[in-house]
């Protein structure tokens, strides 16, 4: 379920654009070639904003009198400058609105050029552009994976900005994914198109609006956790960190033993509450704001989140139990932490659960795959298309033995269209052949195949951390080739933007007429 | 492209039942319940065939005067005994006519029984019931992968029953994938249900004539490969063996060594050619043995199959010449046999491919995944169905861009239904899910995560070797624990059946009625 615009409301896309509803620009398309102005204008937008943003940590470096704060004041004027040139440059088409083409091109172009700007403060490290790109696509699709060794000693600006990067990349996604991805209908999402539970009641009527309660919850929620954070014994500043990459799914830590630097059992559950919020649909949250708290506890995605994290805890916390010499409560923090992180897509860890037995490790090489809710900041394959899955396969078994047999599958209240079911299927099996494409590419820089598989699946899936020794929960991923890097960045983009919407962008006849 | 049975003629399977084609039984399904009776005859004259066929090896240790012989007669009589009295007992329903639902149920028993009465020989050995199972399965299925070591000291019977099961079990699988598969509507083969290139005209009229040319080819080309491998340096029961396990893509071999036991380049690239034989639509070699060769060359699968071969062959050997000091055409024998081997779902090996560097494992593993075309005895996804996918895939994305253009997909000259297309992509997700499934569960027997995806992988994909130490192409299956041979078992069963004919009847609604 998510939020109805009907072609008689205009949603809007931030200040200056207006993205007409699907079905009325659609009608219009054809006569339409791509025009790059409103495009660029919104980028150059979000290309300032993000300079703004670079302040941030420049103020906390001039606090902590660590000499850093320049890299962010030079970063943050490049970065702004370039930003406004932009959007005054092609300040002309203000107040246009997007076709679709162009919404495809700005939903790319936005995940390609934001984290390369993010990157510039990086360089300050005196590391490769390869790296800094690297831990800035990380940091902006919330993947979570790190090429830095040695986070405890780094200057505060610096590790502000990885988590900034991860907040503001995270609340960029569900802003995407409940405006845009929608209409774009990539992946079944046009099953979020129309209000499922209660047809015609306007939940939010303009994207605008939409926005703000969004970012109100998840500012709401990131201030939470890092109370409660704080409360049971991280420092201020640890808490803040945590708490941004914590809501966001992104999983980049202030230490380098991620969440096992945090002894208290207490903050380990905070956070794993705080990481199914991350992962469960805004949309839901903004219902429950409202005093429809109860659609949360309705929503199959949740519920299948919370039935799979449930199930697989608690099965391997049986298994460590009697393997290891460890109580129930240990096993079972340890399990439930470490597989929310994976499914969630944060990629926090709480110990080397590699070191666990062979059936740990598979089953977090299963739930790499996962995923949270749609709607949400999390990456991954995402529980409705499981859910959507199951139910056609189902029905399709059926109607192979009994063919007379029409079945109609539902989602939720939802009648699945067979254009839906398709679309899912389509993205399953795009999404996995993609892990596919990236495993072999990687195993020509030379990574042995554990790696590749892993690595592959934990970039498309924004996920964080992989498997084996190299880029394991405990490993890092700085002593990969520079081309293996830039392969997985590209990788982390993919999967962020659900492959569909760079794909589309790959046909020479999006370009055409 | 593939056999018409319009509603007018009967297709037979054997001698007993006909099945009437699909479009005249379904109107009637709902008046039938499950009746055995008719199943059980067929599957006990398969029994009883598979028991004459143990009289073969006995023959050989005869004459080899090895004592082994004793094991085939025993093994015979028992198994043909037990075939006899289940067809004698259900007879009563000679010449009735199969429904969907008894198809699928025979299809599976068919493959469920018949190698667990295949592995009576194999426990002359002294080994468990669940290597023999294994090793009877594995050779049914055409996989390949063995728990044997010491093969080329075994008796010469027994080399022979594991030569001749593989073989039984390709020309089973050319006549399922030809009269049945495509009337089941198994994962988008309902494709191959209308003859594509020359609407009309009757190809072959009837199954049993279709079951007869298709046994006179396989003969034929089987008979032609071990003339070829004998001409080359093969002595006479090598070549035997050998061009059944290369003809029914099976892989089991006389020596340890595999293929790099036989030392002259020609039986290396005489192999490549008849395991692409063995992979390919034997519905077309009819045609082209009545004189439209042409249509071998324009078939897509054959296409594809062979584009893929090339590709991947020529760029590995360029790898390979510049990482290792031996020439191209030493490279190139390596490296398209190894891959032939693996796409065609053989499992033959030449040399530790996995020692070779990163990117062959890489391209192995991708290849591990692909299958040959449908209609032959090769395993895997198979050709047709990723050219569906990359053509539905292609207009999927165009129609998210371009709403109001409807794109219609072509397979060769037939117009693509959604309802093909979704068949074909439900296979692919459920194959990809299964492969999934079974190493989340080989784990749980204490498998390393390589051994675990590529023991799925291998076995469902029905193409013998593995990668890592363990079940690598100098590996061997016998040191896994008893549960995860008993599940690749299952694996190979699963993927020898094309996933939906085994998945159909775990649903409950199958049996009621």
């Amino acid at each position: 379920m998510a939020f109805r615009a009907g072609p008689s409301r205009a949603s809007r896309i931030g200040p200056v654009a207006t993205l007409h509803p699907a079905p009325l620009r659609r009608r219009h398309h054809d006569r339409l070639v791509i025009t790059l102005r409103p495009v660029l204008n919104i980028l150059g937008l979000l290309i300032f904003g993000l300079g703004a943003g670079m302040l941030l940590p420049a103020v906390v470096d001039v606090a902590a009198r660590n000499p850093d704060w320049q890299a962010f004041v030079i970063s943050a004027l490049f970065t702004g400058m370039s930003g406004l040139l932009l959007a005054i440059s092609c300040a002309g088409e203000l107040g246009s609105s997007l076709s679709i083409r162009q919404a495809f091109l700005l939903t790319a172009l936005a995940w390609l050029t934001l984290p390369a700007f993010g990157a510039l403060p990086f360089l300050w490290l005196g590391i490769s552009y390869a790296d800094a790109v690297f831990e800035a696509v990380s940091g902006f699709t919330t993947t979570g994976s790190t090429i830095l060794i040695g986070l405890d000693g780094l200057a505060p600006g610096l590790l502000l900005w990885r988590s900034v990067l991860q907040w503001m990349g995270g609340v960029g996604i569900i802003v995407m994914a409940l405006v845009l991805l929608p209409y774009l209908q990539v992946g079944g999402m046009q099953l979020f198109k129309t209000e499922s539970s209660d047809k015609g009641e306007k939940v939010v009527s303009r994207s605008a609006d939409l926005v703000r309660l969004i970012a109100l919850i998840y500012f709401g929620l990131t201030m939470l956790c890092a109370a409660l954070y704080w409360v049971t014994g991280m420092n201020a500043f640890d808490a803040v960190n945590h708490a941004m990459t914590t809501l966001s799914t992104g999983g980049y830590s202030t230490h380098d033993a991620s969440f096992a630097y945090f002894t208290n059992p207490l903050t380990g559950w905070i956070c794993i509450v705080f990481m199914i919020a991350g992962a469960s649909p805004f949309s839901l949250m903004i219902q429950a704001m409202r005093g429809r708290p109860l659609l949360l506890w309705r929503d199959p995605q949740i519920k299948a989140l919370l039935c799979l994290l449930a199930a697989t805890s608690f099965v391997a916390a049986i298994y460590l139990g009697i393997t290891q010499e460890i109580g129930l409560h240990e096993a079972l923090l340890r399990t439930s932490f470490n597989f929310t992180s994976i499914v969630t897509t944060t990629g926090f860890a709480l110990g080397d659960y590699t070191l666990w037995g062979p059936p740990i490790v598979g089953i977090v090489l299963m739930l790499t795959f996962a995923g949270g809710c749609t709607g949400s900041t999390s990456g991954g394959i995402k529980m409705f298309r499981f859910i959507v899955f199951f139910g056609t396969l189902r029905n399709h078994l059926r109607m192979m033995v009994r063919t007379h047999r029409v079945v109609s599958t539902r989602y939720a209240d939802t009648q699945l269209t067979p254009d839906i079911a398709f679309s899912v299927l389509a993205f399953l099996v795009a999404y996995l052949g993609s892990v596919g494409a990236i495993t072999l590419i990687l195993t020509f820089f030379g990574l042995d195949a554990m790696t590749a598989i892993t690595g592959a699946a934990t970039a498309i899936g924004n996920v964080g951390p992989g498997l084996g020794d190299v880029i394991g929960p405990a490993g890092n991923f700085s002593s990969l080739p520079d081309g293996a890097k830039w392969v997985l960045s590209l990788a982390m983009l993919l999967g962020r933007l659900e492959l569909f919407t760079v794909l589309v962008l790959l046909d020479p006849e999006f370009w055409s007429r």
